[in-house]
């Protein structure tokens, strides 16, 4: 008897079963191939916009994506640079394969961790609640909760021109009775299409003819400790042109997306080339981000790149391209459609509402990315661990993580295509820097026993150090007197002409450490990690402000709880609105006001009906 | 269009690839994982005994998997260590990440060859002669030689206990199609069985219990330039004991093997432990060695273990054993039946003697073994080669190495059980010892464009060194001086009585290196590599002398070839033995005299009629 088991060890499931044994639960990580535990199926980096905030949000529990990021990296780059820092994201090119070997020896490492190869056929379920799990070898094991962390492998079917292949990612099998099992056993299944690019041999590549993109060593890893780094490798960019359009608009005929043969919906914002091509037709290049493998670089992703038409044809593309005029393809592109299940049928704990004790993470959810999965991951071994404890779930606030936006945006809104993070999708993105992750989830992390009392104390007070040098720089008026203006001067800082705070000046987008301390002379004993968040806390002080009241609002109707029972059939709501109420059955207002279509009005009504009802 | 297509990338494939690739033919090399290639689907280990001494033999080429070995060994150890040099056998434990990693990387970085994802669906066939293969994805290639080596995964069928599982190594797809397509083209299909062991979780072993075997660093690796070592590990003995056995035992009706659920033939030499258990019922205790799979050394693969009951059982037999009472098991044994095509319908080029230009290369030709699949394929890749430059194919007897001993016999006597090389099997053994393969297989290896002149001319010219050495020793007649019996005192050797060859008196078993630099100080300008020849070479002087006769006679029979068509309908030969010739149609008198049943009087016979139709 298991506390937990874990279907599936991609990059939600080996998150989920690392977390879990580091919870002190007893775990068992089901995988397929043991081979290939949080292998990378598709581009070879971890990071990017908000998607590195996410993985700092993991690296605030101390979880494994960042470690095995950092520790793979082998190209370091700030995206969204020249903005402003809270939509900057970390990104790093990983060596792919030191990337899941680290993950295999880490979690067959671990305590309170088994791990055992082995297909899962079925959920065993008593009574409506998940008891364990049934492997195609016939064997049953037992457990406390379960989380299913399948990925494309359930039903998966891989698209290339028009042949199709069984495969839950090329040369794997797919598990064919899992999907039908979770939909017998009353789970809402629909189809998801992704895809993935095309590998190249470098020795085919002339380098020289593409932009080369050195790594930015500057660039801090996701973990909080700083790790050891290997090799640093360039990547590179190309540009389709029009010939390379012109042979795909051409082979149209031929791609599954558009012959009918793909039934599932993709990722609008990860689109397929002949997609692009498609859509944008007047576009005469789009850019490709050439990026190696691993770190001896004998393969590169073309990233940008993702197609299922016939490999012959994918052939004929990437030869259209200035540098890859003799290219050879060592991994073709494909399409691949897989089951999901509605997020909506979730508990914000990502526990399912149809199945007691069975948690869903990653693209079983309807989530495409690494990043997405693995934070899933995170947060429903937390959550299956605290309800073996029997503690209330972890749900994270949209103001408090993006992981919050995430989870909270799937389960209220679902998805009719694969879910990618977005910072525009967090509407408190100035709150939510990848810098302040630790700040934010400290707490969370050390009542989950993921971060010891030491680290907790240590980050809680570089925390108190930053509030209190904001509440110094907000408390401190500066006049322009002569002193400060040549004190101003002496750092190439302009003048004040007026009574001013010193939080105003250091907010200034000219301002820098060195600057902060001439300044702040009293700073000069906080770490440079202290000091940059100074910088950035007085920056953003009145975004932070505006934000607060929205906060408010929020916290407000999170707190008005709707009675399971309640009956939506309200006089006032439209036949449209009461549908989707009953349909969603928000836990409570501020769940009510995410459903699309519900209107401030509606909350305001159902508000008055709520509290009659009280 | 390539000059070669090799199909699969285990040891067959991978070794046929880089060489033919090395021999400046365009090579194209399918693969269904890029990921998998050359992965150890068994044991952590190259080498031992007779498969040391091929592996030494591929190195005398230049060859892929000593590399491979030398450069992921993590253990080393010469067994037979107490008999004679002729019959001992190198071998390694390899860390399984590292191997797969490096051979990856090595084929993809290599100049003509060129690897793409993709499984065959199909061998194209025209005139009865290959001429390129139909991929899974419709792709089609053409080539002027085909080289299958597809191992277990044509109808790979897996069998744990009462489940059955289509796949070509667990968690892999099998090849569905190919199988049938090869048969549909004449070849005889036929079906083998082999198995693997459990792999363990490490820390759920209680190594203080078990037996360490430290690896033995003097060992030299296989490659003929020494290549620097990773870390080194112990390996462990375990045992198994009556209560292992009864457990056992009480399973037998759920164990495919006993069911009749499996119909292939299994390893006679390398059996299941139910197999053991079923044969030697009297034995109370079986070794296991326990080996690291990873330099990490989080997994542990039990080697003399391997089953395919059911995995509770599995975990019930082996928590029986003294160490393993809280043993997880990661990977699970199991058995998988596989198809096989008959190996006499091979010429000892390894070219089909039913369809033109397709060789065929390991487990497809009923072999078991890395060592043996390599050498295949080594072969394979350079006759298809020289048959591209109208060149003779090159055939080694089975006096110049182990590999034309395995080869002859498959081709000439076919198998019915997987086909593993023994050093019993080569009837000159004493000829080929690990240590000389370079000098039986220089001229070969330069021939073939594998070894550049100046290496050929290196080794040629120690062997020459040795061979003048050893003629002084013969020549060299010492008489009992009191001189020369001082001498002898000086160096703790037994005095002369008689005259006698210096040769003698180094082929005693006490000689050393040290003593023959005593003996004979014009040899110190020789390498140690040297002077440990010099010791063989003398002390296997007479034995070799012996074999020589049987060589020439030998010789003798391949010369007289069979006319191909030869009426075998011969008076004097029994019905039984015109059977057996006609099926087998011998190219020449030495390959009939190999065919089971087949006696020297009959050699006899058919040697007069041939000359008589001469």
């Amino acid at each position: 008897m298991y506390d937990i088991i874990v279907i599936g060890a991609g990059h939600a499931g080996a998150e989920a079963a690392y977390n879990s044994a580091r919870m002190g639960k007893k775990t068992l990580l089901l995988t397929m191939l043991v081979d290939r535990i949080a292998a990378t199926s598709c581009n070879p980096a971890i990071g990017g916009l908000a998607k590195g905030h996410l993985v700092k949000e993991i690296a605030a529990f101390n979880g494994l994506m960042p470690i095995l990021a950092d520790t793979s990296a082998i190209n370091f780059k700030m995206l969204n640079e020249s903005k402003g820092a809270a939509v900057q994201g970390t990104r790093v090119q990983i060596d792919m394969d030191e990337y899941n070997l680290n993950a295999k020896n880490i979690l067959l490492n671990m305590d309170n961790l088994d791990i055992s190869q082995e297909l899962v056929d079925e959920i065993l379920v008593k009574d409506n609640a998940a008891i364990g799990v049934k492997t195609e070898l016939d064997k049953s094991y037992y457990a406390k909760k379960i989380i299913l962390c399948a990925g494309t492998f359930l039903n998966g079917l891989i698209h290339v021109g028009l042949s199709q292949i069984k495969s839950g990612r090329v040369g794997e099998i797919s598990a064919s009775k899992l999907g039908d099992n979770l939909e017998n056993l009353g789970l809402n299944r629909k189809r998801l299409k992704t895809g993935t690019c095309p590998r190249i041999n470098a020795k085919s590549i002339n380098f020289s003819l593409l932009e080369i993109q050195e790594s930015d060593e500057s660039v801090k890893g996701f973990n909080l400790k700083a790790l050891p780094r290997i090799k640093q490798l360039p990547c590179y960019i190309a540009h389709t042109n029009t010939n390379t359009h012109t042979i795909i608009r051409s082979n149209f005929d031929k791609a599954p997306l558009f012959t009918g043969q793909i039934k599932g919906v993709g990722p609008r914002y990860c689109p397929s080339i002949e997609d692009k091509i498609n859509r944008f037709a007047s576009k005469e290049s789009h850019h490709l981000f050439i990026e190696p493998q691993t770190k001896e670089a004998n393969e590169y992703y073309i990233n940008g790149f993702s197609t299922s038409l016939p490999f012959s044809v994918q052939e004929d593309m990437i030869r259209s391209v200035k540098g890859f005029e003799n290219a050879k393809i060592t991994r073709f592109g494909y399409a691949i459609e897989y089951d999901f299940f509605n997020p909506q049928d979730l508990f914000h704990s990502l526990e399912s509402k149809i199945i007691k004790n069975l948690y869903l993470a990653g693209q079983v959810n309807g989530t495409t990315g690494y990043e997405e999965a693995a934070a899933q991951g995170l947060m429903a071994s937390i959550n299956a661990a605290l309800a073996i404890d029997n503690k209330e779930p972890l749900i994270l606030r949209r103001d408090e993580a993006y992981i919050g936006v995430l989870i909270d945006d799937l389960v209220t809104k679902g998805t009719n295509e694969p879910y990618r993070m977005f910072t525009s999708r967090a509407e408190f993105r100035l709150l939510l820097r990848e810098s302040n992750a630790i700040f934010r989830l400290n707490k969370y992390a050390y009542e989950c026993a993921l971060r010891n009392e030491e680290e907790y104390k240590y980050y809680l007070n570089l925390q108190a150090n930053i509030k209190s040098a904001l509440n110094q720089l907000c408390n401190t008026n500066v006049v322009p007197s002569k002193v400060f203006n040549e004190l101003l001067n002496s750092i190439e800082e302009e003048n004040i002409s007026q009574p001013t705070s010193l939080q105003k000046i250091i907010a200034r987008s000219s301002m820098t450490r060195q600057k902060l301390l001439a300044l702040c002379p009293q700073f000069s004993t906080l770490s440079e990690f202290e000091l940059d968040e100074i910088l950035l806390e007085a920056k953003y002080f009145h975004y932070v402000k505006l934000q607060e009241q929205n906060i408010k609002d929020m916290k407000e109707l999170l707190e008005i709880k709707i009675p399971k029972d309640f009956n939506f059939n309200i006089s006032g709501l439209s036949a449209e609105v009461i549908e989707k109420l009953q349909k969603n059955k928000p836990e409570n207002l501020f769940e009510a006001s995410k459903i699309s279509g519900i209107t401030p009005a509606a909350i305001d009504i159902l508000q008055i009906y709520i509290k009659l009802k009280a």
